[in-house]
């Protein structure tokens, strides 16, 4: 998949006048701490000393997993993939009520939802199957809907950077998808197994034993694979697979990605594994509750913003972390320097 | 001073129904994690299911100490706290990118501020002294003095709960209140002074050991001290002192208080050893890179909202957390429910 998409590692030619702007800032060196670095990476994605971010959009990529028919690895039926996706085209989800909050531009995709939704303007119809095959049984997709999945993300990401569009977060929905996660992180990472699988929307203990059992069971079922899309193609849901190519089509476009927990993330994975530039363009936006997540974020060196003990995904980590985002860029662009504001620096007493 | 306060310890007679309505929303229980604490926290605090902050202030309280005039403790100068001020009156600093980013409305306040300031709109002059006393010489204040400048917070409390603001944050500026904080938090939550006292505004690992001896000298030159005001009085600042007035008072008016990083909390130390129900109404911003704060959260049971590490103080942290704390309230007012949004819950299959 390398060959489709161009994607340059970000600069780093602008770091030392990005960092001398921002320890000239009225502050104590490093006084902002994570906010600094934010400023830092953002004006070095966007090569300028005066970095924007312009009409965030955030997409919810919904799609069903042939696994959660069986009942065995997800304490909610999986209709509810469905009920979810009316739920955010009528404003009553958490992402709906975030989003709004920040003047985000929300958008529900249907890359692979096991029911036939009307038309409606805030829904995007990029559905191939209704739903996955159940891993236990055969690939989840075969190599050829994956990528025709991953290119229908990033045709997508090509229409909302059209619109100008800079920063993109996001977000998904898929009853039984942190199983899929799970072995995505398993197989990425190279972390066990049981490690990466979690309790997703609440399972019990004894519950997570069988989610535990059952993925090792689909994994020993496709041994060996070892090509990022295949591994995608045999266990991903579509919605993994679509946000995969949409990452790896922003990082082309050089936006600003806010990313969410862990199946957010595992999508992540899979285009990291492809193309590993494309984490540059990445800011992470919380560390979930879901078990696996920690050992996710570890492996692309990454630092997430909040940790407030979410495990809801939608991209509601990314909408609660984008008003910290934007705070980078307010202090970079907005804040006096010690020299404007006549404030007196450290003196040679230490 | 508690006659002066009329403190009510936070409601819980409502919390089952905020649960319930908390757990009807459509996601997992418990899956929004902190937001839904703080949002059972508000709704019982304003005693209503359909919580509202209005009017977001914030109140940056200055002041100077004489402790800094030594240069023994402080790597700026004195001279930047009045610096400082004009730079929040002038728009430059990180606090005011932050309250214009969110539409809080903030305030200054000279609780005792070694320079002369004109008239300014944004400015509050509640000033007693310029700056407290050197504490290794003489206590900072006198109990008088003290007690005077809790009233002017407590006032101050008054003008702004009258406007029909219900959500107050708290900040600070004032060279060498980070000693004064480390002597309350040793003072208040028993921890050794050592463990207590960190690098302010940056100090290297010399000027830590300095600031040890220093601020033990000053503790050991004033023994046995125990009541909080007269604590207050012997080590604090006007603006620390000030801010525990005011702190006792918004609980008295049933406020919500974000509550900021060290010196904020320091100042909270004092009003809980006075009136320990104050805590039920403040909501912890974040988790300061100031040794010790962790020490004075844990006292305080507090569980901070965001870990960005960082050190600057001036209500940043507040101000930062400001739009999660909005969060909050929004999911509880704006999310639909299971029933409301015809959304399956769990099956019987965990």
């Amino acid at each position: 998949m390398t060959d489709l998409f161009d994607i340059q590692p970000v600069p780093g030619n602008l770091v030392p006048e990005l960092q001398q702007k921002i320890d000239g800032k009225t502050k104590p060196p490093g006084a902002l701490g994570m906010l600094e670095k934010i400023a830092l990476q953002i004006g070095s994605i966007q090569q300028t000393l005066q970095p924007k971010l312009t009409l965030p959009n955030l997409v919810v990529f919904a799609g069903d997993h042939g696994i959660a028919t069986t009942g065995l690895v997800n304490p909610f039926p999986q209709e509810v993939t469905a009920q979810m996706v009316y739920n955010f085209l009528n404003g009553g989800a958490a992402i709906n009520v975030f989003c709004k909050q920040h003047n985000i531009r929300m958008q529900v995709v249907d890359a692979g939802v096991n029911h036939r939704f009307s038309e409606h303007p805030d829904l995007i119809n990029a559905k191939l199957k209704k739903g996955t095959h159940n891993y236990l049984e055969s690939p989840a997709m075969t190599l050829q809907e994956c990528k025709e999945i991953m290119h229908r993300g990033a045709n997508l990401i090509d229409r909302i950077h059209q619109t100008g569009c800079n920063v993109i977060a996001f977000g998904e929905m898929g009853i039984g998808n942190t199983s899929a996660a799970a072995i995505l992180c398993h197989l990425f990472t190279g972390h066990d197994l049981e490690a990466c699988t979690g309790k997703g929307t609440g399972l019990d203990e004894a519950g997570i034993d069988r989610k535990r059992k059952i993925l090792a069971q689909a994994v020993t079922r496709h041994p060996g694979i070892t090509d990022p899309v295949e591994i995608l193609a045999t266990f991903g849901g579509f919605e993994i697979a679509m946000m995969c190519g949409a990452m790896l089509q922003a990082a082309s476009h050089r936006m600003v990605m806010i990313i969410d927990g862990f199946i957010v993330g595992a999508a992540l994975l899979a285009a990291s594994a492809i193309c590993k530039e494309v984490t540059g363009y990445c800011i992470f936006a919380h560390l979930s509750e879901e078990q696996g997540h920690r050992l996710l974020l570890d492996h692309l060196e990454a630092q997430p913003i909040l940790q407030l003990g979410m495990r809801l995904g939608e991209g509601t980590g990314a909408a609660l972390a984008y008003p910290l985002v934007a705070s980078a860029v307010g202090f970079l662009n907005e804040m006096a320097s010690f020299e404007s504001a006549a404030v007196s620096g450290k003196t040679s007493v230490s």
